[in-house]
């Protein structure tokens, strides 16, 4: 299955501001309006939610919830119109102050050089 | 979405397979017989093949022609009735004796206890 230039750039853009801590960046400026997420446990108060706001607003949460004292960023993998990113974070819940290791692959759908939907894979 | 207990079942008795580099007992085990492969780039010879035999024979090119020296297999990451693990590998080809780095990230769908589909997005 061929590749598309443009799956490409635009996961190469995404994992670009997520090394740096840009997720909210990311969702601005690489994701439809209309966009699907797909989660393997909702995050309360979130379920079913679709769209880019949600999408902010997820990532947003997660921010105020967790420090992250360091990530990883691999990828993006192609296949087709979709590209896989695989995540590691180090982080603080800022009110636990539990120390904790998260990782979680991410498959992102793209079409009209926007990404559709994403669709993250991990245990807690 | 949940993942039922046989996704994260499959995906553990794949990744512990793979681990041990006996990647074709693990589609031998694993695997439905009409199971769906789906590459980022194809083999030559591959193209449009189908089904257990073929994905046995696949795996058995790939290890004809490179020598793996070492390999890291990390996962199962579970979303639904589907999984995803995050290969890497450290290759000599045992032609050119080319030594090679190469990752991918395969998401695989499991239905009735097998793996119904194998989806590999990689670049070269």
């Amino acid at each position: 299955m061929e590749t598309p230039k443009e799956t490409m750039e635009v996961g190469r853009k995404l994992v670009d501001f997520c090394k740096h801590g840009d997720n909210i960046k990311a969702v601005e400026a690489l994701y439809a309006s209309d966009v699907v997420s797909v989660e393997a446990m909702e995050m309360p108060g979130m379920e079913g939610k679709k769209g880019i706001e949600a999408a902010i607003k997820k990532n947003q949460m997660w921010l105020d919830e967790n420090e992250v004292n360091s990530a990883s960023v691999e990828g993006p993998f192609p296949l087709g119109d979709r590209f896989a990113v695989h995540y590691k974070f180090d982080t603080t819940n800022r009110k636990s102050k539990e120390r904790m290791k998260m990782e979680e692959v991410a498959i992102y759908s793209v079409k009209n050089g926007k990404i559709v939907k994403e669709e993250f894979f991990y245990t807690m």
